[in-house]
């Protein structure tokens, strides 16, 4: 078989799988937004049947020898040769990890799961103790199974954004955290804003209305798409003609549907600007979940919290909630959605104070993968830095350390890269800014033609092309710089606060 | 491995497969709802591999042996046997029809509905011919393929209803035909009905929420199932806990909407009443499309076009729509919605002049299996015997030969099972009003319980378990009698048009 008869059978497999991988893709959708409850059992099954199938598909041996083969093959073209080491990557890992231990850390994840939900419903630690320190011991198995250079966590962040490590996070977040409590702390001294506005009766119906057309507005494309209802909102893709985000709608809270819808939005925009053709292949996979947020939190905050947007999109805001807004300028409604103020749950807290939350969440990760903490001193670790660093006492384990699904799901390695998001995203738009300086005019005339275009061509056609470093520095000149993200806050709260 | 271990290694292999083809179920289902136009293409080839998973693990060798090695022990229970016969029938089918083949004729088949869509918008023939005639070739081959016994259509239609052939329609159809054409003739000579109430407008939601009430006296489990709006109302199931119905709204015909939540209800109820613990198994599948189509029509006709259940829903529907029933009695609507009037579309045909439409196909398809007619013969077939059985001129191919979708699809050996529905319908419904003689006025008072039961306990439990005619048999006391539907007809009819 000629290169190219290979790569073609290579390309065939590979599809094949994400085929299977997508189906499951469909089957989770349904299950956030329409499955019946009664179904729910079944389904379990159902989606774990098919990650066994596309696993043992990609797993097995002849995987392995077509892409070694291909891989010392000089004829692929420059996308073909990245497509096929990056299939001998996830190869590779794969293989680390046995079926056995694979179906091991589905029963551990699944108990642990339920256990979480219990202990919500209980509101108390203890229940979800046990079987979180199973999965935590698992964790711990796994990054030695995939080995790791200086500290097991790089094993586990590495899963979500390849490269990244123990060493850069902290580096981030030790420049990061001093300079935010300083802000924080000048914020505290002055008079708080009111955004009560924020908080009277806005019907269901007219929220969704209005989250259409802001979508609409941020070009995506409804024919290649869809959203819908879910308990908490996210974004999936079948293949990037067909990508699906979800919201949910408070009728007592105007931000919480809005923020959510450009949010995934842009997510959603991400995804369907993913190259089509490598459909099946890694190029057509996201780069890396930090640049994934990094696309969220530009529409989110960068833009949705600016107030060139809101210059343009008060009359809109106004159109749908005439008596709300009535007395509400531009400014006035800026300034109340970028209220600075120290909360509990980290999926309602400020840009600012965000990162605090992502910083106790991933120093208490780090640590429990490396066994300076135990599972049990979770929760004391939790309140004593939400007191430290947020100057807030948490009343009960639902509001301090049970909120985030993610541990009971066994996601350790991935809290870091909401932050990183964020600074990704400043530096982004700094670099657009700088690239184009009408931006925020073009933003305030309704326009961001200009700045959509270059997402469209800096960020979404590389697939997983580049690491979250090497499409940084391509898209911006250098690598991940957190004073952008430091500029950035002072400026816009200085500008809100009088500071 | 002893007889439990082994039976145990096969039910676990066909609930795996069982998944795969759920899977692929649900991506149908969100294609006929919610898929965004551009999502059309990779879901095509999302759905072919699941297909060519679940054929290639279901037929590969060790599925053979597995099945012969448990038939020939005789340690198993009667429901685990039946479910290992049943399975090694499948099997032998399976391995009739080569992959080669069956990639051949999916193909074909997707060339052939490619060339309906386009043929129905020129709303010609000629162009779907070639395509239809080249997938009826394949489907000859298929019946030699999977043999036959006396005539290669019966190897067609023993895949809807296993044992149906020529022979027993043909019976039936010699004796229904002519008693259905009196019939007609004389309701002919009487004053038609006014049923102009009917067509007028009716809001959207309004219908739905009927719709969805009407749904939920019926006790379809919402708990266990969903109802949602397609354009080709259809019914589909995950497994019994997830049973997914459709509708379509016409905002200027009450009849559309409301008969389809019924029809689909039917056919819900079925599938939500198969059995939960066979999942994956034969006996947790319906019997047979014969048997389905029953159980949609019974709801559909002899309950919900009876006068019982309007004298009792007559209000509710006037609590919806209170101006335009304002003037129309329980009797007027059950005469207005009973209106007999030959007409070109199958799916909008009274239940009278229903099984001529299934007849003139049913002989077609017959004859061109057996080479009797060719395939540029059906459009002059179709239209001479609309005239001769229904005394109506086909003005044009889209209102003729063209209005279904089967024949694109390949599913010649449907068509009968839609005949034969209204036939066993009216035979149940008479084995359960002789059993209870209140049914009628238990309906009456909104009370379907004795009904449902019996149901409950005649038909859903069984699966596969028995062929049409067994369970007919059964739950009746006899096989199939078309006298049942003829009396059924004529008692109707001689009420409504005082014959």
């Amino acid at each position: 078989m000629n290169t190219k008869e290979l790569y073609q059978l290579y390309k065939t497999k590979m599809q094949k799988i994400a085929d299977v991988k997508y189906a499951s893709a469909v089957l989770q959708w349904d299950q956030e937004t329409y499955l019946p409850p009664k179904g729910n059992d079944i389904r379990g099954r159902q989606l774990a049947t098919l990650s066994e199938i596309a696993h043992q598909q990609f797993t097995d041996d002849a995987t392995g020898a077509l892409l070694r083969e291909l891989v010392s093959k000089n004829e692929l073209s420059d996308k073909e040769q990245k497509n096929v080491e990056l299939s001998l990557y996830d190869y590779t890992r794969g293989k680390k990890l046995s079926g056995d231990f694979v179906r091991k850390m589905s029963e551990t994840v699944n108990r642990s799961f339920h256990a979480w939900i219990q202990a919500r419903k209980d509101n108390s630690f203890a229940g979800f103790e046990k079987p979180l320190d199973d999965l935590i011991q698992l964790k711990k198995q796994e990054a030695d199974l995939l080995g790791y250079e200086h500290h097991p966590y790089n094993a586990l962040m590495n899963d979500y954004d390849r490269g990244l490590t123990v060493a850069i996070v902290d580096n981030v977040f030790k420049v990061l955290k001093p300079q935010l409590s300083d802000l924080l702390d000048t914020i505290k001294t002055k008079t708080q804003i009111d955004n009560s506005f924020l908080h009277q009766h806005f019907d269901k119906d007219t929220q969704w209305k209005l989250g259409i057309d802001i979508l609409k507005q941020m070009q995506f494309d409804f024919e290649a798409g869809r959203q819908d209802i879910s308990e908490h909102p996210f974004t999936i893709n079948f293949n990037s003609n067909d990508v699906r985000l979800t919201t949910r709608v408070d009728e007592n809270d105007f931000g919480n549907m809005l923020w959510s819808c450009m949010h995934e939005g842009g997510h959603a925009l991400y995804e369907q600007g993913l190259p089509t053709e490598e459909y099946g292949l890694p190029l057509s996979e996201y780069c890396s979940l930090s640049i994934h947020e990094s696309q969220s939190r530009l529409w989110e905050n960068n833009v949705g919290r600016g107030l060139a947007f809101w210059q343009y999109h008060m009359p809109l805001v106004k159109k749908y909630f005439p008596q709300q807004f009535k007395q509400i300028t531009a400014e006035q409604f800026y300034a109340g959605i970028n209220k600075v103020q120290p909360s509990l749950i980290r999926t309602e807290a400020d840009e600012l104070t965000y990162h605090f939350h992502v910083m106790i969440r991933y120093d208490i990760e780090k640590m429990l993968i490396d066994g300076s903490i135990n599972t049990k001193d979770i929760p004391a670790y939790w309140n004593e830095h939400y007191q430290k660093y947020l100057g807030i006492s948490v009343p009960d384990d639902k509001n301090g350390c049970l909120q985030d699904v993610h541990w009971s799901h066994g996601s350790f390695g991935y809290f870091a890269t909401y932050s990183l998001g964020s600074l990704y995203a400043a530096q982004l738009y700094a670099s657009i800014g700088r690239q184009n300086p009408s931006l925020e005019r073009e933003l305030a005339l309704g326009n961001h033609t200009n700045l959509s275009d270059w997402l469209k061509q800096q960020i979404y056609p590389y697939g997983r092309y580049y690491t979250s470093e090497a499409l940084c520095k391509m898209a911006t000149g250098k690598t991940l710089d957190c004073n952008y993200f430091i500029q950035y806050a002072n400026k816009k709260y200085t500008g809100i606060y009088t500071l």
